[in-house]
């Protein structure tokens, strides 16, 4: 066992943490005013407008220490909340991180996922410019991301209109089938159960997104139903999804074959991959990274499968589960 | 027993959330461009640069539920955060709040919880404007702040020369009096446990402060030593305070006596009063609200109480308590 941060105290492990976010891969582009260190960070958002998004991630629940490095698990919380605002079609600055931790917990595990933080945001030029260590009973990670719009509007979820092209960017299902095989107690296939432990969110698709003919946008946290039907329902509309259009990848075939399930329950109700479901103007070009799987027409919020409603519809729900 | 959340799912206990802050005590000033229920959140910064500050609260060691309402301890964990934005000279502009609660937290919990982030923002025109609510073995509440700087500079812990008058505004060691009280098991003086459930945090002061010749300023969380020293050693410089000038309220001497314990290790060492403690160049007129205390001297970050180091200097670590 290595030193544990009850070993190393609270400021002790400031400082490590410090020193990680230090290295070189941390932005330095004169958007950090003030960095770690203060009562508050501050940083530049010409716009003049900020967006902001809180994603809490609970040990045991979110992820596996016994599944998942802590630079993966770091990789993952901060890509939780990048997407969210990337979402919204605008640049991402900068993270928070509030950080809940045994006393047992150890150093090598926090600096691992300070590294994975750090990294993640590095991808799209933000930065960590703070936080807050307090001792709790179990790991509970709650990061908060700010983005900067660029001048362009937000891209909402209500903005949806009947004949929209209905389209998605990203993984769909990989990190639910990579949730069944580790469950299930096997490793592989190591793609999936990698994306299970780290996602790839298609950042810069949906940027790209956020600067042509975009009329809704949403991060898939839920499910791609689930989320397409915030979208329907923000925007008053339905959503009629084509089976035969929706990307099912070679390897959750595979591994729905092993496993004797359907692999379009992963495609359609997995989380976790942080994809994005947007909705463009009829007939206009779709940005690089989006694929059209369905249309918006006129309705109350449903999603539809081929013309029927799909069995878990409902999305995931944190107090059912 | 009233219902739980388990009871009334995620999507349920959002909508009473969000009804709760549609209340009529949310600023609706323009500032808030897009509120709940988006991938995020956007608000106007109009200075163009955003201060952002995060903190996290867990059950059982931020505070008591057999000692605090919820509604208290919303007002403390939206206060904690304000401080700190407050603390950089900038107005609170919005609020993010994730929240982890085990299934069989009560509804009126978590509404009494919301009112109390609602009201304290509230009071100084600011907005909770998103959050993220998961399921968890423990209530963790992790609020991150905005703060808009107005066209002023940040008012850092690091700008404190030597001839400063170091000077703090609000209460010092009440909280602390108010948790001992707690811990011994009484429920009086009750205006000292009341100042333990929620703190009084002198956010004019020092907003006033920050718009006159304050030259460093810090949230007191840790304790006035300790927070005095964190800005001591941010500047490069030592503090001697004065002991005949540091404010023992009367009912801390009251309690003090009953107790047989000394009322300035309160005042020195006691955290989460939230006051401010800031320094001023010399000879000018303190802003209201904030009283001398102490010198800023040539010095390495060393703070001494009437010529001497006190002896609980290195404050309060939340891996060793």
């Amino acid at each position: 066992m290595g030193q544990n941060v009850g070993d190393l105290g609270e400021f002790g492990l400031l400082a490590r943490i410090a020193a990680r976010l230090n290295e070189t891969d941390q932005p330095d582009d004169g958007r950090v005013v003030v960095g770690p260190g203060d009562d508050a960070a501050v940083v530049t958002v010409p716009d003049g407008r900020v967006v902001v998004t809180t994603d809490m991630l609970v040990d045991g629940r979110h992820f596996r220490r016994d599944w998942s490095s802590a630079y993966d698990i770091g990789r993952r919380a901060a890509a939780a909340n990048l997407a969210d605002v990337v979402a919204m079609g605008a640049d991402p600055v900068a993270l928070v991180v509030g950080l809940a931790l045994p006393s047992d917990t150890e150093v090598a595990w926090v600096t691992g996922l300070t590294d994975g933080l750090r990294d993640e945001c590095a991808e799209l030029g933000a930065t960590v410019v703070g936080g807050d260590i307090v001792r709790g009973d179990l790991i509970v990670i709650s990061g908060t991301a700010l983005g900067d719009l660029g001048g362009r509007k937000p891209i909402l979820r209500s903005g949806a209109h009947p004949g929209d092209t209905v389209a998605v960017a990203g993984r769909l299902g990989w990190a639910a089938a990579g949730l069944t095989v580790l469950r299930r107690g096997f490793r592989s296939p190591r793609v999936l159960a990698d994306a299970h432990r780290r996602p790839d969110p298609p950042y810069a698709a949906a940027l790209a997104a956020a600067r042509g003919p975009v009329t809704a946008m949403a991060d898939i946290s839920d499910g791609l139903v689930a989320d397409a039907g915030h979208l329907a329902a923000a925007s008053g509309v339905s959503i009629e999804l084509v089976k035969s259009q929706l990307p099912v990848a070679k390897e959750l075939l595979e591994a729905a074959a092993a496993f004797n399930v359907d692999p379009l329950n992963w495609v359609l109700t997995g989380g976790d991959d942080h994809g994005f479901v947007a909705t463009f103007t009829k007939r206009r070009k779709l940005p690089a990274g989006f694929i059209a799987i369905g249309v918006v027409v006129e309705g109350a919020g449903q999603v539809l499968v081929d013309g029927e409603p799909y069995a878990n519809q409902g999305g995931h729900d944190h107090f059912r589960d």
